[in-house]
């Protein structure tokens, strides 16, 4: 998974070496990379769906998750831009919970860096993914009689306006782990990613 | 599981067929009755952690789940009963979404008949399980030389205080099925649990 290999870097957040040992101890599960991300939508309703975990950003602990622009998500994140993943490892049995903050970058980002790792995110995934952002809008009904169109898209073609990277910036992980049954809470000290910034304490499961 | 086998019911709502056949295909996976339960904490910070699936209250579609009365989700779920379950079947590539309002059932309730339900839920836990609640609180830090106590429960004994019942009553149901591309909105339009309270309508995943 893109920069996961950095993460056990001795100046790094202390948990991404918890994290990058359970992606590695479950790699041979398809369904180690997904996660479930809770956030806050109109009325306060929480809301929870399953995503892809698409790596960390560069040089820093983002949680990358790529999502289409339409779907409902993106307008609730820009309203309330709070984010918790629940991630649960099932061979390993280790659970990371992941709160901070998200951004939505689309193509209306004005800023050219965004727009930079948008881009990249897009060509690191694969035609097939990407090709789903050309399909209908998402959540809208469908006729009985609607057959899925094939889509062609150029594989050297730059992102479409229905996709959207959304990146989470971590400032509590709470891990548990039910085989030690150990619970270590960690939290954000500092703006930053390094070892430092974080506090850890062993907390009762 | 309790509960389950009747959700087939030709009388009953129409998503619980679904469930039922996607708990029966993924069976033999240990995790497929974990769920992640997303809520509302303080300041509108969303929340989700992973709760077991303890089946479902007679005679109804609520869907309970076992949990200690001293977690932080119990202060906050009193506050703001809105939840959202994400449950991924891992091996028939299945999500279901379910939100609704959260009941917290702990010993103070003044419901004779949520009491009995607490009851029930409690001795259809095993003695390991319901030991837990003799712990220490969770969420407090264990000092280095904390070992753990070992604790004597007499299987007959009815709830301790720490134990603390959810359930959760299902207003939206949200089903994608990855196999076969297709997605289904369940939105429940009357109060009630059968066929013809609900709606269902395909939508695009
Ligand atoms: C295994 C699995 C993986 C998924 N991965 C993603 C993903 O990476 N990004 C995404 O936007 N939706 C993903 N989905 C779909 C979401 O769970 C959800 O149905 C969709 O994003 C609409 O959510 P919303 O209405 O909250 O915006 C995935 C679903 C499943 C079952
Ligand atoms: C596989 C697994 C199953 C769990 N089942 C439950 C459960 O049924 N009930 C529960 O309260 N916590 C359960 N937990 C622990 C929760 O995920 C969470 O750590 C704990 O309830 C504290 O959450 P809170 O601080 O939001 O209250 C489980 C954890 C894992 C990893």
């Amino acid at each position: 998974m893109a920069g996961g290999g950095a993460a056990a870097s001795a100046l790094s957040s202390p948990w991404r070496a918890l994290l990058q040992r359970a992606l590695d101890a479950n790699a041979h599960l398809k369904h180690s990379t997904f996660f479930q991300l809770a956030t806050v939508g109109g009325g306060g309703r929480p809301a929870n769906r399953t995503v892809v975990f698409r790596g960390f950003q560069e040089h820093c602990d983002k949680i990358q998750i790529n999502t289409d622009a339409r779907s409902n998500k993106v307008g609730e994140i820009k309203e309330w831009p709070l984010g918790e993943i629940c991630w649960y490892f099932t061979d390993s049995w280790e659970q990371f919970r992941i709160s901070g903050i998200i951004d939505v970058i689309d193509g209306s980002s004005p800023d050219p860096a965004k727009l930079q790792q948008r881009e990249k995110a897009w060509f690191a995934s694969s035609v097939k993914s990407r090709s789903q952002y050309l399909g209908p809008c998402p959540g809208l009904p469908v006729a009985n009689d609607d057959h899925v169109k094939d889509v062609h898209l150029d594989p050297s073609a730059g992102p479409v306006d229905a996709y959207c990277l959304l990146t989470l910036d971590p400032e509590k992980v709470d891990y548990v782990n039910l085989k030690s049954n150990q619970r270590l809470m960690f939290t954000r000290t500092k703006e930053g990613d390094e070892s430092s910034d974080w506090m850890a304490e062993k907390v009762s499961p």
